[in-house]
């Protein structure tokens, strides 16, 4: 029933294996959080909550997932990798004692794997504490090296199965929105209206939200990174709605205006400025175009409008396991647009403490425009 | 219209200020990430997402909230320190490279403030690398201490406002449980009951959930910590809930085990032993009590009801920003319990690939029992 075979796992493991070896380490370490948890499921499947866990890629033999004292029975249940090892510093952050608790030391997998020299995956998330006791079992920090750049070639491109996930994902989204527009009314708060569109998703396939999805609603329309607040929202504000459900790890998303009642001409202008400009990322990201070069066409577009001073950042930025994952889209990015790269169209503008995002998932094909991940109908909603 | 005043932010910072001068240091840097938010919102009220954030507590002076690139209006309208300082070590996991930005560095901040030495609060969340660009800054790791042990005795005892927020917390989550078993129906996915847990939860008043809620059922009901799956939920079978809403911050839950249709004799027994067994948690944990020896007794209980093999750990455990925060209550623990301590009664039993959690909030009072923060009903649930 699962979207993602065992052979996409198997694939994936035997791809980082390879790159373990090409870079002449040992093994790779890929750490996640609960907030953080793509590396980990990507390569396991399992991803943690309360505890942190991290996935040992060796450069030959059995790889393992590591987890913390809790996540046993929750690991064993969902986990590709049937090799566990519980180890104290992936406990939670509370730091509960388990009076006489056995489990093995860091000492205990460097012995086994006979790991010299290891790369860490999630270099920018890794505890300090977690690298001390590491690099005391291994004789020392300069053992151990980052190792991001030498794995994110396997996450860059997606898979058929990744690319039916994100699908999957976009349209459980899309059951989250409808549901908003289904059921908003002047005097619902902010948190509401995203437990509305939580329950859509769910009842629509979707494992639970792909990220702390959020309403903005007059005054706080112009965040771009928000949460939810108690703010009832009102007739002609602008209300805008980033909306993303999980389904097998993956997290597409779905960002809309909506206006209740009359909107403010000045308020359409703009909405329409940003749809447009959100429509041009779909025709200029195109494979073997420069992604610096993409970015800057839709903001030269933007500025012709005299919508500059509103551009925050990049008009895309990488999608898969998590909602935003690299690489970003920027007018400085170097590397070239390649078939099954997925990214998030994403269109934020904010001025006079007034914005808003239109957002959908984005697959770079081999030849003309990029697909949407989503049918959703992009026109603005004014209910 | 909150429950917590702005007198109760200064009063924290205060004290929090007077541990600082205290220890000897030149402030204190508590840190925060998407799912540890507690301690950052605790001095701010602004907690991150996507980014991270920490809370600059100097021994004299102005604290300032420090946070990434991309956050700054959402935390400008949350934050309780008028003093916001942006850091690009506080951006997102996925690197974007925000071209031309501007933003001060670590030096800036050690120079203004004039660090000399400094505590971290947070320490075993806290990046290697943000450890590192801070320890060039303060002119080595020699200069940073973990100060996670100076700030908790301001976190354990919970002022008025805390436990108003615990007890509505305690509310929001009741109507989540409730909406669950109006609803509930064989057939209904693990995910899909969460979602309308949540629905329920913000209608009723929610920030959010207050962690990444649960339902466990069947073979999943032994995972002690869990997500809830795709699986379909059948009659005869324990499914169990942990559900928790997050008010002001605060985040107390509700576990409830669950059984539609007929309950066999076996199960009933079980769930009866773990019910009793939570109901005794709240009378020993009595202000006065060594803490080791109120997780005793109710251990001793279960063991001499024949189900010693089905406990995991102690019978409570810290509660307030995060639904599970330190200190753990075990047989282990060595720290007197007081009054207007706040915990989870947490009984989690589990046998054969068997599982129920009986889980409320729970409040020390200076004499007596404890009090329990939630009014739902604990008979054993049999629809």
């Amino acid at each position: 029933m699962s979207i993602l075979t065992s052979y996409e796992f198997s694939r994936r493991m035997a791809a980082a294996q390879a790159a373990v070896r090409k870079n002449n380490l040992d093994a790779i370490l890929v750490f996640s959080t609960e907030s953080e948890p793509a590396a980990v499921r990507y390569f396991s499947d399992y991803w943690p909550s309360f505890e942190t866990a991290a996935v040992l890629i060796p450069a030959d033999g059995t790889p393992a997932l590591i987890i913390g004292p809790e996540s046993l029975t929750y690991a064993a249940s969902r986990s590709k990798l049937p090799k566990i090892i519980q180890l104290m510093d992936f406990r939670e952050s509370s730091q509960p004692d388990y009076p006489g608790s056995t489990l093995p030391k860091w000492e205990d997998i460097v012995s086994e794997y006979k790991l010299k020299k290891i790369g860490i995956c999630g270099w920018y998330l890794f505890p300090y504490m977690m690298m001390t006791d590491l690099a005391k079992a291994m004789g020392g920090i300069e053992n151990i090296v980052p190792a991001d750049d030498m794995i994110r070639p396997i996450f860059m491109k997606k898979s058929a199965g990744e690319i039916a996930c994100l699908k999957a994902s976009a349209r459980a989204s899309e059951a989250g929105f409808k549901a908003i527009l289904e059921n908003i009314k002047p005097g619902m708060t902010e948190a509401e209206l995203c437990g509305i569109a939580t329950a859509a998703m769910t009842a629509a396939g979707a494992e639970c939200t792909g990220y702390p999805i959020w309403c903005c609603s007059g005054p706080n329309s112009n965040q771009a990174i928000s949460r939810p607040t108690l703010r009832k929202v009102q007739c002609g504000e602008i209300i805008h709605f980033s909306i993303g459900a999980k389904i097998e790890g993956y997290s597409s998303s779905i960002g809309r205006p909506v206006v209740l009642g009359q909107c403010p001409d000045d308020i359409l202008k703009f909405l329409q400025v940003g749809l447009d400009a959100a429509n041009m990322t779909f025709d200029v990201m195109r494979s073997g175009v420069k992604s610096g070069d993409a970015a800057r066409q839709v903001h030269d577009f933007i500025r012709a409008k005299g919508y500059g001073d509103a551009i925050l950042y990049g008009p895309a930025h990488g999608c898969g396991q998590m909602e935003c994952e690299y690489p970003f889209l920027e007018t400085s990015s170097e590397y070239m647009l390649e078939a099954d790269m997925t990214f998030m169209q994403d269109m934020f503008l904010h001025r006079n403490g007034m914005g808003f995002r239109w957002e959908d998932g984005l697959l770079v094909k081999a030849e003309g425009p990029a697909e949407m991940l989503s049918s959703y109908g992009r026109q603005i909603n004014i209910l």
